[in-house]
């Protein structure tokens, strides 16, 4: 690494070059320590490269890839070959290969040093590297005289070892182009576990060659083959990223019965399911072929999944198959196992077994949490913070998900501001060492490859941060502002979360009746597994509607925020753009009764309008007695939070209008 | 097929149906004969579907398809499963499969009866029935009391057998996804012929067991393996195209030679190219290994592609080598072989031959036709339509390119006037019977797949309407309006040439910066292979410029042409329009130097900036004379006409300003 007094002297020997350099990063995650020095690394076909320490493939391919990504957005072609020349301006040194193939004991830390003339990535292993590769191309600014990096000195590592995405292909298939994407945006925000909950209920997603009914039968053809399994673990291995397999037993696994009836604890026959929620089917837990198969299907998987954590599921297991069968129950009492819960721990004990033999140690969701379950198992915590405590005060490895859950369509401020391991935690060392981090769960059944990535992105980037940074990075406004930056980055490889609501919308409004949709409205979570009154979703029912193309989480809604915020301290643009959002706000529904009669889709926009006009009043009114510094009479304090109650944290035919917390907060700012 | 009377029964008792259904239609191509009726046909979870006559699995699942793309669009779930009930709601009939596999002689007609009632689609084949489900599909509309098939009787039939798409995936490769989806799109405007450009000097891009340095010498990597091929083949099957490969010989051919230097008519070493042009590398026309070798080859990929016609490039054979060659040179004396044109013919010959043993014939680029070629090859036209008409005077078959090369970035309306038989040809019946068709070519030195769809659509399908429509369907107008439309439906299979733009834009400009750079920009071709003075591409080149952002043949081009021409006559509306136009073109200079200082990339489009001033001023002034039908003094148009000069035609740093055409014709409406 290079001496502090020569950055010093650099710096000083150029001003020129950081007269423009901004002096805020948009780094995301924040790493563990930066500082930036204002220095300018101009990026041009100049840039010469070199990898000065240990190599290998893995190695060479991430820093081609990075080189790639650059060349992109300097638009000159970069150099495809590497010196080992320390004098080159950019150098990656590497100590050693690190872990064959990603570990969760990995050392993921890098130091960079960004001056006017050198950057340098130094890291103890190649995951390291890649990590701090994804620093680097994230310091790449622009002004009118080029492609820069900004100059800093950053020494980085993570917080938590386990950084997660479980990404559900049970419910709703996603092909493996959308998968590789997501291996690259969890790349991009230093995730490092892509948890692939690969069979449920509603389908079987991996060809079994021991046991080809299971994605013949199960899987209405939608089934990732060996070959694409194996490219995808190569994939996240190249980038870092652990790859966890879920094969959900012994509820959620009706896809498995309907090819393998035999494994089931009534008779069958069995069909994939269509309608979601908690099903009966259970997997016999008596029969000894039951494990055989286990036995069987787990030795093929293990061959294709390298990584030494397997989860089970465990999750939702219904007893009520187990309560009626005279042979579970005659078995259980003659084994002294006194409930359905226990049987479920007794089931598992045998899987464990059966793992430990394939070189495999088992995650499961937090009901397997139960007296006697062995020690060997990490918990999963996703019905509440209290699982995760808990199985960490018994001793056990932990990870934490209930806060995470991308599908319940919150906040990225709500999802941030969640923390695996609070300030005021009650756990000792000891036990906080036992938790390993955390996943956001991107679960399926409101999802098809055109929508996924706007409900995973980018809101992801704001749990990443959460597992990476230190817990004292929480400032949402920052978290904001470098969010949308990453959410533009992350469209680099073809992600669609930023194009995918004008897509929608173009396919049933043309030009000038587009626009009106835009901006305006926030996807909801649906309620009941039900899309709207009395509508029973499937697997089968098309989602492309209105509330389908709308964003989780938008933009305009943190920007309001923010405006309402400044507008309150008397900041004149702020009040400015509040007005022209209330004027848009205000005319949504006349827009929408103008384009009813050729837009069917119109109408699923109704409800929502009457929110938006409310809003927009309420809004105009508020920003009028904060700027003009007059006190309304009471009654207009009442009334306007009994129309903004009826209104906050409620759904309009699954759509939510923006602003509702901007206006409360101008309500607030409303002297009195 | 239902009798017309009861179709004027129906609408006679179905007045309220029928009020607000739209009298114009959106069907590209324009079917042989149209006659909308002014039914409404309803389309919710009430509709029937009966397969009546003939079924096998490809028309299954045509019509699966067919109807899970109706469910995205009226957001309910459509029945699966297919009666064969005369009376339900929506009835195909086929009379018999037609060819196993796709053939330039199938006969791809259809009816189609929509009424309020029934939609009945009848075709004897099940091609004929695939193109009358596109039809079908087209004719949905939408209305404030929801989605509707509009009532139509059309009687539909192709006027040309060959209607194809060339994609170029030597220069730059192409993925899976990108190939399905431009199958998808050529299915929606009926085009027939995936011509399949897969080797090329810059890459050589399918899998070749038999000779594997082929792929793994000649492709970075980048290549089709056989089992994807397959999956496209029968993607294409599926869709009712046939898929016609080339293998480029003798000439575009360096690719191959990287791994077997042996097929050369020089020593080598061979590498693969990264820049264009034609290049010297030419295969050995004397060596019988060169034949052994192309016959094992051919051979082998026979069994990969099943259709009878196979491309053999031919185009472009530098002669140099042959002439340096002194064994070839004795080689020619010694056979009587007059020049290299003739050699070449000798080569063809030999090549048929083998051709003709695996039975495929051959089709060839104009090239070829020379002096004793044999008669079986089909003639293939890209110099100019003269070789077309020379080829079909010489009793030769022939298909048309020249006018249809997508990647001269042409209007739309350019490729949609120029016709493969125009009204005053001088060919005689049964030489015009020799012109099997055309195809439009999409050449890829300057296309990305993150690029290459926004630079095929929505263009294609002028030129598919071109193929399928009588000659007589020419209202350039009337193609823009359906065209945008398709546009739009043709993003239903993901394809992202509306969305391109934007996405690339947001890689370097945020929010409202963004839109500065929209809609006023047109991508011009690239001149002399070079990027912009002094810059040379490659393969390598970055293709994430403004210039590569932009679209081709902008729909603001085309509505400001649309606005002059009723402003013109009149329109107040055109007028108001054209002064925001006039009025966003003024502003982008001042725009551009707002940000600059930030976006490196404002650079590219300073050039158009001041073209699109000049423009804007012009055609204000045309518009105020225009409107109060005054007249300037003559140096005016003199001044007017010879800026305009300067424009039209013209590119500044590979951008086109928009509005040049309409502009002008505001100055010719002016009085004088």
């Amino acid at each position: 690494m290079r001496p502090t007094l020569l950055f010093a002297t650099l710096a000083a020997l150029a001003p020129a070059l950081t007269a423009q350099a901004p002096a805020i990063h948009t780094l995301l995650p924040v790493p563990a320590s930066v500082a930036m020095n204002g220095a300018r690394f101009p990026l041009d076909a100049g840039l010469t490269v070199a990898i000065t320490g240990f190599r290998d493939g893995r190695l060479e391919r991430a820093v081609g890839r990075a080189l790639t990504r650059l060349e992109g957005r300097i638009t000159v072609p970069l150099t495809r070959t590497y010196s080992a020349d320390r004098a080159a301006r950019l150098v990656i040194n590497v100590a050693r290969a690190g872990y064959p193939i990603p570990d969760v004991d990995e050392d993921e830390s890098y130091t960079l040093d960004v001056s006017g003339e050198q950057a340098a990535l130094t890291a103890p292993t190649v995951v390291g590297a890649i990590r701090g590769l994804e620093t680097l191309l994230q310091l790449q600014a622009a002004d009118g005289r080029g492609y820069f990096l900004q100059g800093t000195r950053i020494k980085d590592a993570p917080r938590f070892k386990w950084r997660g995405l479980l990404e559900d292909v049970g419910r709703h298939f996603e092909p493996v182009e959308q998968i590789k994407r997501t291996l690259d945006g969890m790349a991009m925000v230093k995730l490092n576990v892509f948890h692939w909950h690969l069979s449920e209920d509603q389908g079987f997603r991996v060809e079994s060659r021991r046991y080809p009914r299971l994605h013949e039968m199960g899987s209405d053809g939608l089934y990732y083959t060996q070959a694409q399994i194996r490219d995808i673990v190569s994939y996240a291995t190249d980038r870092g990223i652990r790859v966890v397999p879920e094969f959900d037993v012994p509820g959620h696994s009706t896809a498995w019965l309907v090819g393998y009836p035999e494994l089931a604890s009534v008779p069958g026959p069995f069909s994939i399911s269509r309608t979601w929620g908690v099903l009966p089917d259970v997997m016999n837990p008596i029969k000894e072929s039951t494990y055989r198969f286990l036995d069987g299907f787990i030795a093929e998987m293990a061959l294709l999944f390298p990584d030494r954590y397997w989860h089970i599921g465990g999750d939702e297991v219904n007893p009520q198959q187990w309560k009626a069968s005279p042979t579970i129950q005659v078995y259980m009492k003659a084994h002294g196992i006194k409930n359905e819960d226990a049987m479920q721990v007794a089931f598992n004990r045998r899987l464990f077994g059966i793992l430990k033999a394939h070189g495999k140690e088992p995650v499961g969701w937090d009901e397997i949490l139960q007296p006697d379950l062995p020690k060997a198992a990490v918990i999963q915590s996703w019905r509440g913070v209290n699982y995760l405590t808990e199985a960490a005060k018994q001793g056990r490895r932990a990870i934490l998900s209930a806060p995470y859950y991308l599908d319940h369509i919150k906040l990225a401020s709500e999802h941030y501001l969640a923390d695996p391991l609070p300030a005021n935690t009650d756990l000792t060392p000891a036990q906080q060492a036992l938790i390993l981090g955390g996943e956001a769960c991107m679960w399926s059944e409101y999802v098809t490859p055109e929508i996924i990535e706007s409900r995973i992105w980018p809101r992801l980037g704001a749990v990443a941060e959460r597992f990476w940074s230190p817990r004292e990075v929480n400032d949402v406004n920052d978290m904001y502002r470098r969010l949308e930056v990453t959410s533009r980055r992350l469209t680099e490889f073809g992600l669609t979360h930023e194009s995918q609501t004008d897509a929608m919308i173009r396919r049933f409004a043309a030009g000038d009746d587009a626009a009106l949709f835009s901006g305006l409205l926030e996807y909801a979570r649906p309620r009941g597994f039900g899309l709207g009154p009395g509508a029973n979703a499937t697997q089968f029912t098309p989602l492309t509607r209105l509330m389908h193309a709308a964003r989780t989480d938008p933009w305009n809604g943190w920007r309001m925020n923010d405006r309402a915020r400044r507008a309150a301290g008397g900041d004149t643009a702020a009040v400015r753009g509040l007005r022209e959002d209330f004027a848009r706000m205000a005319q949504f529904r006349a827009g929408l009764e103008g384009v009813r009669d050729r837009i069917p889709m119109a109408n699923d926009g109704m409800p929502v309008a009457g929110a938006l006009l409310d809003l927009s009043r309420i809004g105009m009114q508020a920003l009028e007695y904060v700027t003009r510094n007059a006190t309304p009479a009471p009654v207009w304090r009442t009334t306007a939070d009994s129309t903004l109650k009826a209104i906050e944290g409620k759904t309009f035919g699954q759509l939510r209008p923006i602003g509702a917390e901007a206006v409360r907060a101008l309500v607030n700012a409303v002297p009195k």
